[in-house]
């Protein structure tokens, strides 16, 4: 025979093991079992579910101590006599990651510290009707200031920054962000070169797939396979694959909104027909109506929701049932089987479920012998900002010796 | 503000570093670098790619050597005095990988060696009107010992074997391949349990996953995301992102044929109404004029399209906008840039590109700024038992090490 195929190649050359990042492996190794122990945790346990021996644990505990990174605390006494023991736990202090959210209703920015704790959270109503840009980032630049000194007074240093943006995005830049009127908006350079600018790496993303992240984190972790579904002006969906974030091939996975429903429906913004956003966003369920002044979309769709309203309740009727072709198009190419609502669509989930269960029910091939969940998220609008603010977090928990080379020297 | 969120946790608890894993790890980190290498690679340009010294790199050589996974290759004379120079290559003999394939049109079973070369190749036209599974499968357990017979003379060792099945399988059981007329076949304890056991590995994967992974290795290696379609009786699709296939949660993703294209169209065995199956399969483009006796599904309706049919390149349109639709929705979701026509749509697509085409670039966000690539796959009818031996040997590619450690003898 030919030889007509190519082997395959690793896609990325590793490291090889040496002394010096053998020690930085051994370290890693330990902080993570410290982050996903549930409690504090022995010297001896560590040894133990590690295979590292018991003066490696106590070196490397040293180091962690004296980073911040972790700190000693009591441990259920044992029944035998002798000292109490003392176990290993995250520290409250030290580290801590940002979060920024541009929202259809406002900015928001949240600090978590090491253990996942939100240490701070702000929320700034704001319009951007007439606003750019260049004035929406220097205002959240501000509040980001804000945060960070209130943070500092606890004796957490922020480190990291992620935004979360309504839209896709690349290296920063946002492609396209129609509900703020945005295009090929370089967000990190206006955080940076804002009268308060934020001096610390930034990294962007998709709204969608930060509140992913936080419903993962903050979600129980036998589930770590979902979509999280963002209702709202614009529609996106988060990816979460083994725990993992599917960003897709550029970080613009996701555009459920984009997905077609019907193909000769409604025209859509986008230059298609019957894309899911034109029968699911809330423009759709407000219809002809926009939400009065001093009103979210949120809330007048809620509000005309509750009171029963007919043309809402239909046009709920309608998103309900585009929703569940939609989502079961995602979920025969996925092979995913939990759907969290999130944004509006958590708000609006009594009168929409229903008729998206249904569609999904039929639609997903697998989900004849294995059945789809669908329910709202947990954390509520704060999933981004928070999915964020762990996002930046979790980089110190996944590499804890960048934090050790860099941190301020101690007082 | 309260702990409401729990912090992450690694997925997986890694082991330590320690001597003994240290030889392991290094010998597979020289071995990856061997087999990414475009030709043979001396002994001195490997200390330098991985880093290690020169005594570990002729240690691990030795070893490599010994086992049967590497050979000694001249390299070119770089024009300098002295010896001829040595450059170290994948072995041509030693462990090699089994594919088999149960297509619509017979059984397929493929032999290749570390380098990726196909060394065996045996195709079997079959029907399967009143065969059942355990027919079917010890008849594909004889063409398995069959092939490993015949690559023995060779010096070749198959070590694992990988069945292409076309339907969503798990643990070796095909839940549904409505073309085989199946439902809830132990393949894996069928192929074990035939006159001619097949006792080796065995994984069981569909066939649309195992094409797409004989495209990312016979193909570029530049193309690492990309969509592999797989036209036929069934459609599916097989997913690769950054050189990775992704499976979904349980295996099951790329369930193109059930994508809804028309909520309220065609009905759809699977239940549901609209699936691209109902317009874009062969049975559709067939119509109600079913392949003649002794004609395959794919030749008829090639031909028939080649004569210029009508009713054929009328429905050969409807399956080109069908399948541009539900291709779009999967663009959409998945942030790839990249889809490879396999299976019938290659052999179809001169006259389906066009209308697929329009739909995706209409449909798809982001082609507006970074275009879609639509073309026919490499492989042809043999990318999925090639992916599937290619499987098989992969395992050996990546961890040497399990089979040195239960090579047999040598002579």
């Amino acid at each position: 025979m030919t030889a007509q195929v190519r082997p395959s190649s690793p896609r990325r050359q590793e490291e090889p093991v040496r002394q010096e990042n053998l020690r930085t492996i051994n370290l890693e190794l330990v902080f993570r079992h410290i982050v996903s122990a549930a409690g504090p945790i022995s010297r001896t346990e560590l040894a133990t579910a590690t295979g590292l021996t018991r003066p490696t644990i106590t070196r490397i505990a040293e180091e962690l101590l004296a980073g911040q990174l972790i700190t000693e605390a009591g441990l259920p006494h044992n029944g035998r006599a002798g000292r109490p023991r003392v176990g290993l736990t995250l520290s409250e202090r030290g580290p801590a990651g940002l979060g920024l959210d541009i929202r259809a209703d406002g900015l928001a920015a949240c600090v978590v510290d090491l253990t996942g704790t939100v240490r701070h959270l702000a929320f700034d109503p704001a319009t951007y009707a007439g606003r750019g840009a260049p004035d929406v980032l220097a205002h959240l630049a501000r509040m980001a200031r804000a945060a960070i000194d209130a943070i500092a007074a606890e004796d957490l240093t922020v480190v990291t920054a992620t935004l979360a943006v309504p839209g896709p995005v690349q290296g920063g830049v946002v492609h396209s962000a129609p509900e703020l009127g945005w295009r090929d908006v370089d967000t990190t350079a206006l955080l940076r070169g804002a009268v308060h600018p934020l001096d610390i790496p930034i990294t962007v993303d998709n709204e969608a797939n930060l509140a992913a992240l936080g419903e993962l984190y903050a979600g129980d972790n036998a589930l770590d396979s979902f979509v999280y579904v963002s209702g709202g002006l614009g529609i996106g969906a988060g990816i979460v694959l083994d725990g993992h974030l599917m960003r897709g091939a550029r970080g613009w996975s996701g555009q459920l909104g984009h997905v077609t429903v019907y193909p000769d429906g409604n025209p859509c913004p986008c230059g298609s027909r019957g894309c899911l956003q034109t029968y699911a966003s809330l423009q759709a369920v407000l219809g002809d109506r926009p939400a009065p002044a001093g009103t979210t979309p949120d809330a007048a769709a809620t509000g005309r929701a509750e009171a029963g309203e007919p043309a809402t309740i239909a046009a709920l009727d309608t998103a309900g049932t585009a929703l569940g072709i939609a989502l079961a198009d995602m979920l025969n190419i996925l092979d995913i089987d939990t759907v969290l609502l999130g944004g509006s669509f958590a708000l609006l989930a009594s009168w929409i479920t229903a008729n998206a269960r249904a569609e999904i029910d039929r639609r997903v091939l697998t989900a004849a012998w294995a059945p789809i969940t669908l329910r709202p998220a947990l954390l509520g609008p704060d999933a981004a900002v928070i999915g964020a603010a762990l996002t930046s977090i979790d980089q110190i928990r996944r590499h804890p010796t960048t934090w050790l080379a860099r941190r301020p020297a101690p007082a």
